[in-house]
């Protein structure tokens, strides 16, 4: 058993990461903070909860945490997790971080999207990014780790054999997400109009067009497969789900290629990955549905000869793969696990 | 390790037993039966299954489940269950029946409600119904469960300390229950327009006005606790969610009497069950969304002096407490073990 | 053509009653209020109205308002229209109260219920209660008219006939009423989560309980038709839809009566009624998708023979006729023109 | 008043467009014809209509409808208009056609995309593409018109101003576009599993990857606009709403230029027309919510200089500018009417 704290718990986010922890063998929930709610019972905020934990909120100490816990899952927003690994760190507590603050590997890139330096540049220099399928090793053998944005773990998944293969090509890509509410992330409770019922309910809607901020992630990720600059022109969509993450991306193709070679491509290179599941040939493309409440990935790919081009889908839960869940999973890989434990529920179907 | 075998695993019910047994450490799927689509495998079916399991859908042969289960999952409609668990108990395979065939206790009632004989009327007067929180002794010592009904699960619960205590009047009651589409029950694919999207969204309905066939289940578990006939004013709604069932009861009270002792009332009467959770004091009435995915049953009661009635609410996952969770707990309590056993997940919220 | 003003306008109630005078062909809007907003354009804040209005919402000022308009709608918080109404009805100007605060007839209830004395005695005094099926004559002589609540709406015309006729029981009334979530009522843009997107989608929650203000305008008007005090157990739900409210009622009989009676009483008592519509022999109870967008009430009315009692189920918009449209009605009565006036747009399926 | 009649109208596509021909203030509805559902009365078929028609389904005979009306909307299934519009041609009356049987000028690309040759091409070589905002004078002087696609409506008019500008390059090109579940088309109750509440309810989903056949209807007319070739990679998705269509199109620009050009293009390109409505400066881009059940297009347009690509975002009620709606405004163009007649209603918020 290793304990385990969870800073920023009242968030989605966290909600999501303590619903598996609660629920993991190996794992015991040592301590769970939350600025805005310290000194609630956690099952008062979350009445789901009720039953099956007594732990209450505490205020973010980062020494005490480091001291409770082995590991500490940060589920902040962003710029308060760079104040805390730090400390953390120098306490010896490893830490999975599912806020943005350590996913571009480059401070100036970090800089240009959020606008403000960052403040812990060895921790960024430290920290592996955190998606399993591309960086087992480094994440095996790291103390800070940083879970992709959701949007971007759903467009690397769709796209990474093509570019590491090369027959994708690095420009003309283009990626468009639609995520479910919960996505608004660890804030959780927003109270932005747009976040409400009555207005996010039978309604469709883009934003941050040309502008989000897991585009840099994305392309700082497909260019390391690629071995050369990646440019994505990205779309986030809102979707009136509660959980759930689509990403359609069109990749343009470097030479005519069947439908049949990239589906053999992408079996290849997900071979033997635990959460990565392609359809088979014949079977529709993938649905959020069947993975909610998962850490899988459900993919396809399809090649469209009229225009050149590779359409490839991948279906995740935003809180699951495209975070907490994946948190989980790099628990494990951190630990030395099967990289399944603690996550082998079915997906919550229908 | 004990073998299970699941007969009709097609509809939704089934998908939720399977759900919950694949997650069941002391359990293994031995079989999985459709005769819409036998042949076929069971993650073709239900492709949130992939990767966790190699079945394949067969014909319904009771003499063949019965040698290769020691306990036989029936999600079948109604009608079908009642020809084939004589020759299950003939073979000495256990039955949890999660269809409406065993439920009643008095053939004629069967009669009256289903509009038919009942088939196997030995098996009726051997069955036991299968709501733990009344009848654990019994079902601990049965071979033929009838799991409940899931507005008569939510109902009986919501009432029963009211009854039983004498406090709650014998005539007058009346219950609205509220569920979502999953509902439809182990038909499961239904395609009456009635639950098609475009029918359900965005859309409240009543149904089944005066006459739904879970009221003589209410009115027999309610009679046993009164000790006299209890009769009950149901009517059921569908309501726009997948999972969820909220049961408002309005019971009669013999004397007026305040909140906190209907609260006294009800804590005395479920303590120590494992899936029964009151609201605290000062905490809002249930909601679907803190039991969904679950074997929950979260519940309130408040006295209203101005009518001199008490409103019971509760909530379940009509898949949950109202279904396949509930058959899993009745399958802890046959074979003896911790009833959390396989059900120790928490609600999967938001 | 008459001046119309609406005060109040941002919040939901008010922009459906815009929505409808934008479309009426003998009205002008000739000023919108809001305090939060004003000094914005309409269309900024209601972006579907671009292209329909150039109005601007202004500070609201009584006086000026009774200047510009013939006939002012209240979409007031309660406890403001009650500073307003004075002033307006001063300056000669019509009112229609779309908020609660002249709903009851009896200031002492208004005390026990809204926890405050009223403001305004007089106005109450001379208000009628805005449910044309009942009061239309008086209505049509009335300068103050109160728009009745959404759930009283509902629980009124699913049970007056019943009432009125003596064949309803004053006594064991049950009414469950279930809103969509626009239903949160003149203030529109609540921020308590509760009416977030990721807590209310995929939920049904009971509110309210013993205590929903509503709950005095039904004793209220069905006392009236009965002659006698009517008690009325009350519980509000609250649904994952924008629109819609489903009203079931369960009325003890004072006799045994034959479902067909009862259909024709409801009939006899609604006939001419040009927005109620009665389901005919051998058709489904009403759904709230059939009325959404329209001043429409559908109902059903069957006997329970087991229980005697009636189920009463009513289906409304509770910004239709539980709110605007039946406003834009009350505006029709008052003025002498044709009810459809404005009116006759199908609802909006699906 | 000219006599029209509907032919199909018991889909989701002959609902709406019956719902804003009774509002239309110069039409009368003559006929209304359903194969399936011949000899019931239209409003037990759709009861939100009850009180609003006495008409009863007829039977599709051509004959008969070219005498009944002066004009005929085709909401049937593809094939079947071009079985029918030969004997109304012959008899005089004029065809607005709403399904895709007259959408694409080249035959041999109608064989391509529908796998049969077509089987009126005199018709085809007729028929005018029926986009207002592109061919308004070609409208105004035909006798048969194809509405568009939904999908081909939302992303033809999100990038037309880039096409014939040259600004927007005829390669590359990606559009995404996300429907409701009544985008399901003429037939609207289709029983696909794929169209229950229980499948399509929290679920995002792709389909007819590198196939969907509104695909070529969008190359066509951007080849228009462009004077060359254009090819397009087009993904439509499911979205569960049961109105709406957004669609974003990411189109490669022939050279930088800032979004404030853009803007200017888009404007002067739309400059007069009543239902297209660009976003202001600093407002959000287009939603759904906002057009829901009017004639409206929303767009905005925003430059990328990181990617020099334009990311357009368009969003429409595919019911409405998608499909019905529109042809009602067709009708307007034909007959010579302000277009906004009987389409002056605000889009139904929220």
């Amino acid at each position: 058993m290793i304990r385990v704290a969870v800073a920023g718990a009242s968030g989605y986010m966290g909600a999501e990461v303590l619903r598996l922890l609660f629920a993991h063998p190996r794992v015991s929930v040592a301590a769970v903070t939350s600025e805005r709610l310290q000194g609630q019972r956690l099952d008062t905020v979350y009445p789901h909860l009720r039953g099956l934990t007594e732990l209450t909120l505490q205020e973010l100490e980062p020494e005490r945490l480091a001291d409770a816990a082995d590991l500490v899952f940060l589920a902040l927003p962003h710029l308060e997790s760079q104040r805390v690994v730090p400390v953390l760190r120098a306490r010896g507590a490893k830490v999975i971080d599912l806020s943005a603050d350590y996913r571009l590997r480059d401070a100036a890139d970090y800089t240009t999207w959020y606008k403000s330096p960052h403040g812990d540049p060895a921790g960024l220099a430290e920290a592996v990014y955190g998606l399993p399928e591309l960086h087992r090793k480094a994440i095996a053998g790291a103390a800070l780790v940083a879970s992709p944005g959701c949007y971007a773990a759903g467009a690397i998944l769709a796209t990474a054999p093509l570019l590491k293969s090369g027959l994708g090509r690095t420009d003309g890509i283009v990626v468009d997400g639609k995520s479910g509410l919960t996505g608004a992330g660890a804030q959780g409770r927003k109270t932005d109009p747009i976040y409400l019922y009555t207005e996010a309910n039978e309604n469709i809607q883009a934003y941050g067009l040309a502008g989000h901020r897991h585009t840099p992630e994305i392309e700082q990720e497909l260019s390391l497969l690629a071995g050369q600059p990646v440019r994505v022109a990205f779309t986030p969509h809102l979707i009136p789900v509660n959980r759930g993450l689509l990403t359609t991306a069109s990749v343009p193709l470097a030479r005519p290629v069947p439908t049949g070679d990239l589906r053999q491509l992408y079996a290849e290179f997900y071979a033997g990955e635990p959460f990565v599941r392609l359809a088979r040939e014949g079977e529709g493309s993938p649905t959020t549905r069947r993975v909610v409440g998962s850490n899988f990935c459900d993919l396809t790919v399809v090649a469209d000869p009229r225009t050149q081009r590779a359409v490839c889908v991948s279906a995740i839960d935003n809180l699951g793969k495209g975070g907490s869940a994946n948190g989980v999973q790099l628990l494990n890989v951190l630990w030395g696990w099967d990289e399944r434990t603690g996550l082998a529920a079915p997906p919550v179907y229908p």
